[in-house]
């Protein structure tokens, strides 16, 4: 057997998110559909570094799978791409170590969150960055933005119902791009909760449109009560944008 | 009666082109429903400044219509916005003089269409600019651009077909722009026949691959023959960009 990592790009539009589901496209049930005609009708599983919900995109998303055939590396992206519908792309496919594994040895993720801040929607965007045409004082949202960086429990930040019991996380950078009449935002963790992303985009428009000050951030964080942050932007402006491994 | 003439953009993507068909949908379709729901049932008709195929997307389409309804100018653009589907933008609305007309009053018109020339396809541009892997010699194209500008009988470069007898046309600009990856043409004329740009494009292409020398360009356009031009470019690349009148 060997472990094959590659690194993907998909179009959420028309997925029902990363993790496969019975009745609803899925990037891992296409993927694994591939690998299965690629395997003559063997089930081969799709390890991701994380799920992505439905319509959110990536451009470096991370999976491995074993593989039993002798393929080299270089002829996988291609085997891949030729089964594989036109939304979701192979950037990269490399040989990786047998205990190399795509979720438990992510070190660092970087996401994207693209916000369109003008009056008229951008007909050819309307997928891909969320429409906001509110004014907005971006100053002010950077300063919001500084007070989530570092180590805090990010409870406030994470849709209520996930299971998962500690919510301790790191935001290492948290930057705010304004390139035209666009806003990115970039944000680079150890981790990230469910919704996490989007929670704190909705939040810092807030801050933006004056709805909410900055002095409320610190508070806020320390409330540990998703009621007391911001409406969860759209899924269809985020991007799991990059992976890194130990 | 009064006439109001439009500014819209749309995304071609799910589109069966701009003209109305029965049992498909288009642009010119979906703009009469949204006015028949404003009109009480009254159907009003829509003309725009010439026909997109399909997946062919528009910045700067330009329609007009007539209303019995007192409206003014400013609320238009919100009336029509609410009953239009998110692929149909409207960009400006402004009452016209009674004897503007959308298709006969045209000038000039620019289309645009869009090339990402670099191996990886990029997912979240499949839909809208047209993925071409090979290397291109774009000062070759530039040269052979230059061939195709002023007056000409365009036959070779029109779908045969059509049923426009006059193929006599003036192209005033046509300007290749590198930009990353991607090479925009840009192309100005006082009207273009059916899949002219397209042809044009896909031609140029071929003469970016060595597949045709700039010197044959002058034959191609005296053979008035479209088997000697080259391949017509697909749709999703091109945009209706600007439309002008007298």
């Amino acid at each position: 057997m060997r472990r094959y990592r590659c690194i993907i790009s998909y179009d959420g539009t028309e997925f029902s998110g990363f993790q496969i589901q019975p009745q609803a496209r899925t990037v891992q049930g296409e993927l694994e559909k591939a690998l299965k005609k690629i395997h003559k009708n063997e089930i081969i599983q799709v390890y991701g570094s994380g799920r992505t919900d439905a319509t959110v995109h990536a451009v470096g998303q991370v999976i491995h799978f074993d593989t039993p055939l002798n393929i080299p590396a270089e002829k996988w992206g291609r085997a891949l791409s030729a089964n594989l519908p036109n939304d979701i792309v192979v950037q990269e496919v490399a040989e990786a170590d047998a205990d190399f594994h795509a979720r438990f040895h992510v070190i660092r993720k970087e996401y994207r969150y693209r916000v369109l801040n003008r009056k008229v929607p951008d007909v050819f965007c309307r997928n891909y960055t969320y429409h906001f045409p509110q004014e907005l004082n971006v100053q002010k949202m950077k300063e919001a933005a500084k007070v989530l960086l570092g180590t805090h429990d990010f409870t406030s930040f994470c849709s209520a119902g996930s299971p998962v019991v500690d919510k301790v996380r790191t935001i290492y950078e948290l930057n705010i791009i304004q390139q035209d009449d666009e806003l990115i935002f970039s944000i680079i963790g150890n981790g990230f909760l469910y919704n996490m992303v989007r929670i704190i985009v909705g939040t810092l428009l807030e801050a933006g449109t004056g709805k909410r000050e900055v002095d409320e951030m610190k508070d806020l964080i320390l409330a540990k009560d998703r009621t007391a942050a911001g409406k969860t932007a759209p899924g269809h402006g985020l991007y799991l944008w990059k992976v890194d491994y130990q």
